[in-house]
């Protein structure tokens, strides 16, 4: 990257959302009230549209290949209050109010990382379930 | 995936990290102190297994194709108190105390996310400055 060009990137006014080469973007989600992070799931330029438009959460599912509005069937639907983009624009953070249970897992989980890696002095890292239900 | 592998994935104690088509994972990392994502990185395995023998944050730079010790020209190290794993086991999230300036991002702001999304009314979104730094 030459100089102006990074410079403009990471100090610049131009939002301009780095797509990787499936064309999805990394956005961590973070409840807006207590700072917890809830997830990570992957935008593609159509889902970032539709979440600046709606202000409802909408992602891109690798799995089903398909946009889908977080929440549609669960009721966790996610209010997005701010958008955050890193310095090289690669990768983006919301800042959210969920709805329904305010729960975000599938899993049944207030957020995704309800569980613990702990480092066993001999063997490998296991992994303990700390995480609360809504 | 089928059920049972899909509920041991879920559910289980072994922790067993998907790396995706290039070998890696992404991190989250999010200050232990005060919740604040500070940014996003990745790690292979080697950088994980280096993170947990040291508790220092390692991971794998795909622009520079090398694993490097977050912090070590910036002093801003990353002392890992806790790492989370998510319900399908291919996010991570690092919970540090970081050391130095107790910054964090390359550009000299407290964290990477140091700019917002303003949905203007006319117009494509533009990035305001919201960052401090350390």
């Amino acid at each position: 990257m030459e100089t102006e060009n990074k410079n403009q990137v990471e100090m610049g006014s131009n939002f301009a959302p780095k797509y990787d080469e499936n064309g999805l973007i990394p956005a961590i989600v973070q409840s807006h009230a207590t700072n917890e992070v809830l997830m990570l799931a992957y935008m593609n330029a159509a889902a970032l549209t539709k979440t600046l438009e709606t202000g409802l959460a909408h992602f891109w599912s690798r799995s089903r290949q398909s946009m889908w509005l977080k929440g549609e069937t669960s009721g966790q639907i996610q209010h997005v209050k701010e958008i955050n983009i890193d310095c090289d624009q690669d990768t983006l953070l919301l800042k959210v109010v969920v709805a329904g249970d305010r729960g975000c897992c599938h899993v049944g989980f207030e957020n995704c990382f309800y569980r613990v890696v702990n480092s066993n002095e001999d063997g490998a890292p296991s992994l303990v379930i700390t995480g609360k239900k809504p």
